[in-house]
């Protein structure tokens, strides 16, 4: 194997690639980046099993060939590099010369067969998606996944195509957003994938310049096409639980307030909330007004944010991380809290159009 | 006690003052901020007893008085706050109650009396030093200070005052650095100021917008005077070492070469020299050129580098970081090394001038 190309393209090539590079695997070769010579191309891919990215770019091949680098080794080598082209060597027994201006390297590199197969899926069910529009579907979701390993597919984002709609779900059992966007004849399939790595997605996304992405389903796998990057991922199996049963359909307190003014509260507040247990923040809602208290032994805050009530009075305590999270993803300026008691289940939305909701589980809030 | 003071001018005077506070302290007192609220000023202090700052800023008092608060919780307290006056009202039994547009806090606050007594240094020694040199020496030398604590005086950087210079030198057994500014009427004096707190006044001296600083010194303290801010800190005591008998006064080879080059080459270098111990990289300095060479089980290295040499040839090994240390504060394009034998000391030079000097001892090279 014998090839030249650019500095600059071969390390950005190479940041988007380790995003799929593991340390903690226990199978060597997966700290490594797949170098593949062919056809007037470098193809580049790493793989953790359940993420693999494979990336193209332009290189002058004088010999074809493969070879497995160490991840790590390999981008700092070519980071540090200057901006100029690099020519690589194989040689026999498996060490890889690199030059570029007046460096050379010779670094100790592994035979490729043991490096796992990206395989492709055949079938032709392609959903095209705005590139920005996905992000944000990720952004407005992936954070309400489980980060508990063992909690099976909640660790998951569902995707579920439904006739003429995108809806995106994710919940932990304290709180679920669900985002719901409109698509032409999406058909009706579910898949599960990882939060961890639709945010590894959404980073890779940002990186290229395409307006569009390809996505390609089957049972087993989703490989999303890019310019020049090939995503393939592991979908997460099981049966996700029926969201929409958990939303209430009926409440009793309706509560409008400015999004701003309710998280910068709800963040004081939980200065004191952090201390103690459950980030407890109590919301005392009446006419016009929301009390938001929280206290630890280090003292105790008391806010007042203006409110448009409708329906009852309400006392009802969160976990401030909770509410903080999604305030935070909404970008609406109103928002509309739906309540029913004191133990059941808030529903947070923006007050126009019915794309976002989030529900959150209350806590109880103790007599004294 | 009470007073109302602004959002912006006492949340920038917490950030400054917090850097004395530390967290790994067995008396409780010391994670605290010391409010003083007197003659028409509000004066924030803390203390970790090697390190004391003291701020004033503008404040509307009602009542004077002092307490402590904790800096971790007040900080963050104030920060989040909006941009308007707040106001600040001591309750018995040490409440303090915080009010600032629709926020009420009350925190826990502890009685002043504990609080350590910045004193302050009867002498009219005071020396008057631009903030930008004085930055610029820190930062030339504080580096080169050992970071083992059970190594006494070599922890700091002595400032040497002599006639019509002002000397400061680190050093920690294996490099040292040695700058030397004129300074008309120095007089003669020598202290020894940790490193560590070195690089805190430097942030200090950062924030505030004032073109000098005073220093006055006594034989146990120093202080430094900014406006508005006066940070008292410790000296160490003890002999520092006779730092001029260890400057090799003669050379057997003379090397300039380009310092961004040298930099990047010992950077690629020592992506080998990492893995091995000593960080070991060895440049072979012949006519015209130096080859730097390194090699670990991953591979090895061999960058090339433009000189211009004279003297003898010469092969020396060293640890790659204490080139890079040294090679990213000086900001001349060319340098100049001047070497002896393999285990000599190495001097390390701008070109033009005679302020910096570094000394770096070499890694003995093995035959094989």
């Amino acid at each position: 194997m014998k090839f030249t190309c650019n500095q600059q393209v071969l390390s950005k090539a190479i940041n988007t690639v380790s995003k799929a590079v593991t340390n903690r695997t226990t199978i060597p070769i997966l700290k490594g980046i797949l170098l593949k010579a062919k056809d007037g191309k470098l193809i580049l891919t790493a793989s953790d099993l359940d993420l693999s990215i494979e990336k193209i770019i332009e290189a002058d091949i004088a010999i074809e060939g493969e070879i497995v680098v160490l991840s790590r080794l390999f981008g700092e080598i070519i980071r540090k590099l200057p901006n100029e082209n690099i020519t690589f060597d194989l040689q026999e027994g498996n060490t890889l010369i690199i030059t570029c201006s007046t460096s050379q390297f010779n670094i100790v590199c592994f035979p490729s067969d043991e490096f796992p197969n990206i395989s492709t899926i055949d079938t032709n069910e392609r959903l095209s998606l705005d590139r920005e529009l996905f992000k944000e579907m990720i952004r407005k979701t992936a954070f309400a996944a489980s980060v508990d390993e063992s909690k099976g597919v909640i660790v998951g984002v569902l995707i579920e195509l439904q006739e003429n709609y995108l809806n995106m779900v994710a919940l932990d059992g304290f709180r679920m957003a669900v985002l719901k966007e409109e698509m032409k004849n999406a058909g009706e399939k579910k898949i599960i994938i990882s939060s961890k790595i639709l945010n590894e997605i959404s980073k890779i996304v940002s990186e290229v310049e395409d307006e569009d992405l390809d996505i390609i389903l089957d049972q087993k796998k989703a490989v999303i096409i890019l310019e020049g990057t090939r995503v393939v991922l592991r979908l997460l199996e099981g049966e996700f639980i029926k969201y929409r049963d958990i939303i209430p359909k009926e409440s009793k307190t309706k509560v409008v307030l400015n999004k701003g003014n309710f998280l910068e509260s709800i963040e004081r507040a939980s200065l004191f909330a952090k201390e103690g247990k459950n980030n407890l923040v109590k919301l005392s809602i009446s006419e016009n007004l929301m009390n938001i208290t929280s206290r630890s032994e280090e003292g105790n805050v008391k806010e007042e944010v203006i409110i448009s009530k409708t329906g009852e009075n309400l006392d009802i305590g969160f976990n401030s991380k909770y509410l903080i999270d999604v305030l935070k993803v909404i970008d609406e300026d109103q928002i509309l809290l739906e309540l029913n008691t004191s133990v059941s289940p808030c529903l947070v939305k923006p007050v126009n159009g019915n794309q976002f909701t989030y529900l959150i589980l209350p806590v109880r809030l103790t007599t004294n």
